[in-house]
């Protein structure tokens, strides 16, 4: 009994704040989901200290933010993604290259061990497909080009984020293995690939199934199944498991309405999504803040984290135009969860220090909580037909 | 990275056997229910050890379960629950009743000690709602008279059930203190009345300030605000917080179709019951099975369970006809969780010995077991104008 009262207080008090924070913000007319973090903040260890990141909160975190992908993914056609494929493959490649450069040189300019340099490196890589889609879909603004190739680049720089943390990984072990690299590289992409392509023709053919099944609400069964089960998939490949939920939602994009899938897939990731957002927030500790010499670095990392993101991927989408480049290149700039689990793994393997992981730690947050705002600048909620959009 | 792995496979493997079981189980014309109960008895450590009942399966199944009475409190109203009460109060005061003193005098009769036959009496009291409630729902009958007086009784059942665990735990601390006691109990109904009563009316007070919020779906979210308070609330008073999350569905139910909550929150259930019930089924150790004379005892205390709630519940709802009777009886067998919780605290306590508490489990799961396939006989399918009771 005493365990049912502190897991209901803590999803009271979490759900509670989450919403809270994001109504203020809705009122300052900034991003909801700002005001979700920094609830987690809020309450997180660092301040208050009403809540603990344990093991319960990040699993409601991880299943949270697996149902926004696949909601996002529902709301996206594979096909409208493979239309700007050849616009968001450089901005996916030159958006990994720029951050890793710039990163490793800044690190060996201050005289880092190269191990170190190179996590820092990798660590400001990954756009956080999470963050940015979350804002996207609060302006629904997911159908327009500039989101879908913000989606594409952000989903094939989680693949080629993964093969940089492969690659750091296996550096302090004696050198990298190109065998394994090239096993690990081809299974993300050619599964990736596969479900992109052949996904939806897969779902078509199964369809005719559905009706003859007794339990009640069989295609919400099944694609719930779908998504928990590409999910595990990518985990085993070596990928975020968001990037099969998005898989999983794309495929089952057509069917959508029919089955009348996003309606209910929405409404569980409106109840899980704030404990992934309020998770973020959690991570934070805001005491590290006090340190100047800390905040130099952390000012230098931030301003290269952004001007990367920003000038590699615009410039890499100019030809969409001005306007859709600079919304590419903000788009691409939050690094959220991903950075962190770099981060995570170089500190596990003795290979930064503590400043360091905190530098990436303060990164991945200032990255995450400056791209919203921006974001909504660039995408006014006016540029959308709402109710299409929505699907409702 | 591991840790995600791991919850993922979980997460995949429970939600994947209970709706395979429970798809098996609807083509043998037998209640979904127990299919996902008995997939998570297949998957638990008695049988293939593949999911071990950990704070995080825990956890997801006290929010299903936590869901499941919020949606079926969305589909009653409290004026439906209060019109039936004349006959709900004797059902749940007789069925509280009978079963205890059977039960005490049993094992009184076998020379167990006091404080133990008191405690295994107290396992036998409280119906399990969400059993009930969730085979009521899946036949579409929670608008039927018979329906109404179970849900009534089990909720004040549950009440009683509570003051009786109150008095059997401070027993072994030297005596009943019945001050304390009186409190506990004012306290649970007074809530409970307060919240039946006034609910609805405070929702409708509310109800013009919501479209002023800025955040999306403003109604779903103090919805679930609400669900989550009350069984917190519940928990602090001392009371199961389902007990809880049925009063805020109430509270809500005049609101549901207006503002589409039943919509949006039979999804989030959907996902999250079967994680519920696959937990129940990981509770069971099939091997105790093999002990010949631990059987007898399960036989007849499983005999006497059945039978008290039978005879003591349908002759107290007789005023409604045999056939409604018979309705109650059956609904007001299964023990489920209630009944795990009681024999986990005598076992904590030291009062009641490993195997008494075995057998609780399995007097528990039994009457789990056997009241869902009789309750289906009971209300046909036919009986109820589906579309309106699907509230779709």
């Amino acid at each position: 009994m005493d365990h049912s009262a502190k897991l209901l207080l803590n999803l009271f008090l979490i759900y509670g704040a989450a919403k809270l924070l994001a109504e203020i913000f809705e009122r300052l007319r900034q991003p909801a989901v700002v005001g979700e973090i920094l609830a987690g903040t809020l309450l997180g260890p660092s301040l208050l200290g009403w809540v603990q990141p344990g093991d319960m909160l990040a699993g409601l975190a991880e299943i949270g933010v697996i149902f926004l992908l696949f909601t996002v993914g529902l709301e996206t056609r594979s096909g409208d993604l493979l239309d700007v494929g050849r616009t968001a493959v450089p901005v996916g490649t030159v958006g990994v290259l720029v951050p890793f450069v710039l990163g490793f040189f800044y690190m060996e300019a201050l005289g880092h061990p190269q191990a170190e340099s190179v996590f820092l490196a990798a660590a400001m890589v990954a756009t956080s497909v999470g963050i940015t889609a979350r804002v996207l879909k609060d302006a629904n603004v997911l159908f327009t080009r500039a989101a879908r190739v913000i989606l594409g680049a952000a989903v094939l720089d989680d693949i080629l984020g993964m093969i940089v943390l492969a690659v750091v990984t296996s550096l302090p072990a004696g050198g990298i293995k190109y065998m394994q690299l090239a096993i690990v590289a081809a299974e993300a992409i050619s599964f990736t690939l596969l479900i992109l392509l052949f996904g939806p023709r897969i779902v078509r053919r199964l369809e005719p199934a559905v009706p003859g099944l007794k339990s009640s609400n069989p295609a919400f069964v099944l694609s719930i199944l779908l998504c928990l089960g590409l999910s595990l998939a990518s985990v085993y490949i070596g990928m975020a498991a968001i990037i099969g939920a998005f898989l999983a939602g794309l495929a089952l994009a057509d069917h959508s309405a029919k089955w009348r899938l996003h309606d209910k897939v929405q409404p569980v990731y409106e109840f899980l999504a704030p404990f992934f957002f309020v998770y973020l927030g959690t991570q934070v500790n805001v005491r590290t803040l006090a340190q100047r010499d800390l905040l130099e670095m952390v000012g230098v990392v931030c301003l290269l984290a952004i001007a990367s993101k920003l000038i590699g991927c615009g410039l890499a989408s100019l030809s969409m135009g001005w306007k859709d480049a600079l919304r590419v290149g903000v788009g691409m700039v939050p690094r959220g969860e991903v950075g962190l689990i770099v981060a995570a793994v170089g500190l596990s393997l003795h290979t930064i220090s503590d400043r360091i992981y905190t530098v990436v730690l303060l990164m991945s947050m200032i990255t995450t909580l400056v791209a919203p705002p921006l974001l909504r600048l660039l995408f006014p909620a006016g540029t959308a037909p709402v109710e299409m959009a929505a699907n409702e």
